[in-house]
């Protein structure tokens, strides 16, 4: 019997007689690409006139001559030149942020060369714990990709004094993940970094576990590159990273081992400058991966997704060769899986894209994945038998109550007057807020904001059914020009019910909106109500992926017409919660402070002036 | 409790957290090495200025100031601007081809700078099957080498019909000894090639049993480089190879996702030409690996181990820290063991080297393994518990009878007269042979070899006491020009007895000798007589490196003393057996042709002239 993993993909060890009786042409191709400019990412070189003949899902021969693989029953395709080169493999990436379900996010970059990836199912984990893992690996396993998913380490990312998840994952629940099978590759970014550092028994027994059970532990550092703890963060087993913003951050990381992953993310931009650890310094390219961490469904149809970053990084400098291995074999060999994935050699899965014109334009024409074509032009060809996403993911918006204005007014602890409190600066195109000292107005003991600093409210509802706390803030630098509320159940980590506005009618009109609809975005104002509905799990929708696109995309405009232009706000705003990334942050239990010292809830209030 | 895997070196699980306490200092290290020039292998840099903190078998930390980390109980080794590198890997390399146990073995490449390697115990298993691989891998493990074996592919090197073994590890076997632990790395060389490349059940199914354990397969294709079969080779899973002579050898193996190992044994010298794919070339080098196969005691004593073959790649134009990687990352990343060993890394275990003056000598002045300084300025300066090898490993020579005259008359199938033979043609520094024919006289049924055509006769007596078979030819090309014969049991692959000579009185006398001594080397003129004892299986001693290699060295020179003047004569004529390597042979069965169209039994005579 073959043993599958991934969909239709067999193990080397399974197809392998097939594979070499292919190869010496008793048996023939199923699939052949013939004449290719090949695309060699293990030698870093481009071959032309080359032939690639496919039995079932992996790669049985590559040479110059094909014929003896083939007869009148294999289908060939005349590559006529264009490069062939291996599917690309995101090394680092959130499949919840696209609000995509996992079968829906196949087919949006399966057309654009993606084949392949390492999924940390985080935000669905924060919600639904392990079963919200499960059903997200269930469903990759049924696409075409070659799906690897990590188990979240930090769920919740730091403690629940910090804030209300919906599940915790310790190192138990680790060690259950990982058995699940090959594709659970390992372990989730480890935010909780300072832990690690400082001898956290739950993060220490997790990278435990996930060394025990022969795989890998990820990382999320984002103290600066020259901190005496990166090396003892290093020293844990964690041994790749994506927190990497300056060229710096590259090289000191690769110096200590470890796998540095450069980010084009929807909102954070980092190839430009990370990647002058190898077109400045030199540095060994070997260690380098690209990824995407974030991108939303908008990114992903008005730029694309590694195709796009693979340009970029090639735009930059690199080389157009070493830019695919930082796309394709680079990441197969960090998560120790380069003989299934990440070139087109004999025995591996075959992962080809066909590529048009120049190479450095990533032109990608034709994708096959796990030997059949998937995509053309642009175009899924193929479909396959979709997966029913359990009930259950479908009930995670608990608020049991209606809200009212009441829950959006910030009591002061003065009567009247005026108080020094501590405002939430967004920062556009960084995921880093900046804590930033405002003088506000109280009334009759409710603070009232000047609409003229730019500020608005922010309050965080828990809503996972657990205790039905919340808090409130104070944000700035949004940009709100009308009466305006924002509410969602993406934000990040915990996903509780985010609103966001100037005016606390319509904030909890907004809040409401969202709870009824189990989960999504609300945007409302006076004349207008905007939704995206996200109701698995509160963060992705069953719908395709250009409807999910469009509606995303009304949502960032309908931020726009009220005066929020910040560059991807959705995504930036929903990161406000996220309580492990400088400086100052809003959770269901108050304001959090991040810094170098530690992590802390902080008074709102700084003093009465 | 602490799990350990090759002497004292725990798994990274589980010293994480002392390795990480002291990375932070709380926990002080056990031993630390500052002020040095770090050849970081993983970043491609020289890094002035370094410092690295050891607790136990692991580095805990690396950076310019480890002073937080050590305190009066650390002992403190000063670099004084050395450079220090990770210790060198032998990335393919058969203990037994230097005569030595695997404990002095240890002691003999130790203060070369290598500190771990990949050893493929090929020819013990040959003679004692499985067991004998047990027994150097317990062995192994008492030393403090990051020793990883492989099980043998090939005992018999193709199949029984052939020649006669003392052993049979088939796909169960490889199972079986794949279990035994995490330094159970993979299969050994796949010599049985074309039986890979047709479908041979027995070979393919070793190769899926490694595959099936996780591990590695490694190749041995000596068919030209652009035989159209190489590919399919490639497609059954086996991933590395060191049977590359020229630079297409090395290329093409790189461009299948094979890994290329160059290497310089001590009879072949491959590495000033195979390592043109990169200086001439430039093909990326990440797998390009040093390797030695077969080193002689002679050759580690006068010449070097793996500080011999660095030191010779960089003479050829490799840059330092190119040719470092060679022999330290690029081999434990084949073998998958990168975050274990070949980098100076936090969490890696602490296998360090210094080198005085010029990196581009490979001066090794100090090794540190798994935590402990073992040898400084070329000198062991620690011991260990010995092993005690058990009784059956020196019961392995069973001839049942003595040899005689009789033993060596090669018989014709005409009285008198003369005919063509084929003779087995040595080739001075290559392990290939040619197949030369040679016109013979007949006297009264009996060949009468005519010294002043350098021919010689050799005889191959099964020793494993199986079936008393044994078959005679006839070699050219060794120049003797006195009565002399050489005996030795080390015959590959199945080293059974092996006698030439050109006096049957002589080869009688020299084979008897070896068979009382149950194994070894025994050189027999009219004047002299220069034993070499190989109790071990036949093929190694139990005595210290020094002695065995003095040993082999009077050898080699009562060899020159009778004529034979051939570079590394013993090493080239214990191969003159090998019915795997082109073009012709002589087994236990018969005179064995080797060529592309397959292996055969071919008769000694031609034709009566």
């Amino acid at each position: 019997m073959t043993q599958l993993f991934q969909s239709n993909r067999s193990t080397l060890a399974d197809c392998m007689p097939e594979l070499v009786a292919t190869a010496r042409g008793d048996l023939k191709a199923t699939l052949a690409l013939v004449n290719v400019n090949l695309v060699n990412v293990v030698s870093g070189e481009i071959l032309p006139g080359m032939s690639i003949a496919i039995q079932g899902s992996r790669i049985a021969y590559v040479g110059k001559d094909i014929t003896h693989a083939i007869d009148e029953n294999t289908k060939v395709i005349d590559g006529k030149g264009k490069y062939a080169a291996p599917g690309l493999l995101d090394g680092h990436c959130h499949i919840e942020s696209t609000q995509l379900t996992v079968s829906e996010f196949a087919k949006a970059v399966l057309p654009l060369g993606t084949t392949g990836g390492f999924f940390d199912a985080h935000e669905i984990s924060n919600v639904m714990g392990l079963k919200g893992l499960r059903f997200m690996l269930e469903e990759a396993r049924t696409t075409p990709l070659a799906a690897y998913m990590q188990v979240a380490s930090c769920v919740p990312s730091t403690h629940p004094g910090l804030e209300t998840t919906g599940a915790f994952i310790g190192p138990e629940e680790v060690a259950e993940a990982l058995s699940w099978g090959p594709d659970m590759i390992g372990l989730g970014e480890v935010m909780n970094f300072p832990g690690v550092v400082y001898g956290d028994d739950r993060m220490i027994r997790e990278i435990q576990a996930t060394l025990r059970a022969g795989k890998y532990a990820d990382g999320h550092f984002t103290w600066k590159s020259d901190d005496w703890r990166l090396p003892v963060y290093a020293a844990s087993g964690v041994s790749g990273d994506h927190e990497c913003v300056t060229k710096e951050d590259v090289i000191e990381r690769i110096r200590l081992g470890m796998y540095a992953k450069m980010r084009q993310g929807s909102a954070w931009h980092d190839v430009a400058e990370t990647i002058k650890a190898h077109t400045e310094s030199g540095i060994d390219t070997r260690r380098m991966m690209l990824v995407t961490d974030d991108r939303s469904s908008e990114s992903l149809l008005r730029e694309g997704h590694m195709n796009f970053v693979v340009r970029h990084a090639i735009a930059q400098g690199v080389k157009p060769v070493t830019a695919f291995q930082m796309a394709t074999i680079n990441t197969a060999e960090r998560f120790g899986v380069a003989r299934d994935i990440g070139s087109i050699t004999p025995g591996s899965c075959a992962d080809i894209i066909l590529l048009d014109g120049n190479l450095a334009d990533v032109d990608v024409v034709l994708t096959i994945a796990s030997g059949q074509v998937v995509a053309e032009n642009g175009v899924m060809t193929t479909t396959w038998e979709g997966y029913n996403i359990p009930k259950e993911a479908f009930e995670t918006v608990h608020i049991g109550r209606q809200l009212g204005e009441l829950d959006f007014q910030i009591v002061a602890p003065i009567a009247d007057g005026s108080l020094v409190a501590k405002a939430i600066e967004v920062v556009e195109n960084h995921v880093d807020t900046r804590e930033r000292k405002v003088k506000v107005k109280v009334e009759n003991h409710h603070v009232n904001l000047d609409s003229s600093d730019d500020l608005c409210k922010m309050g965080v509802f828990e809503r996972h059914g657990l205790n039905g706390g919340h808090a409130l803030g104070i944000l700035k630098g949004l940009g709100l020009n009308i009466p305006a509320a924002i509410a969602m159940t993406v934000a990040h980590d915990s996903h509780n019910l985010t609103v966001i506005g100037n005016d606390d009618e319509l904030m909890a009109k907004a809040g409401n909106l969202a709870a009824e609809m189990q989960g999504g975005v609300v945007m409302v104002t006076n004349d207008e109500i905007t939704s995206f509905p996200l109701p698995v799990g509160g963060l992705m929708s069953p719908e395709p992926f250009e409807t999910v696109a469009l509606q995303s995309e009304a949502i960032s405009h309908a931020l726009i017409r009220a005066g929020c232009t910040l560059n991807n706000a959705f995504m930036t705003l929903s990161l406000l919660a996220l309580v492990v990334i400088p400086e100052i942050r809003l959770s269901d239990k108050g304001l959090v402070r991040i810094s170098a010292d530690g992590i802390d809830i902080v008074p709102l209030f700084d003093a009465i002036v």
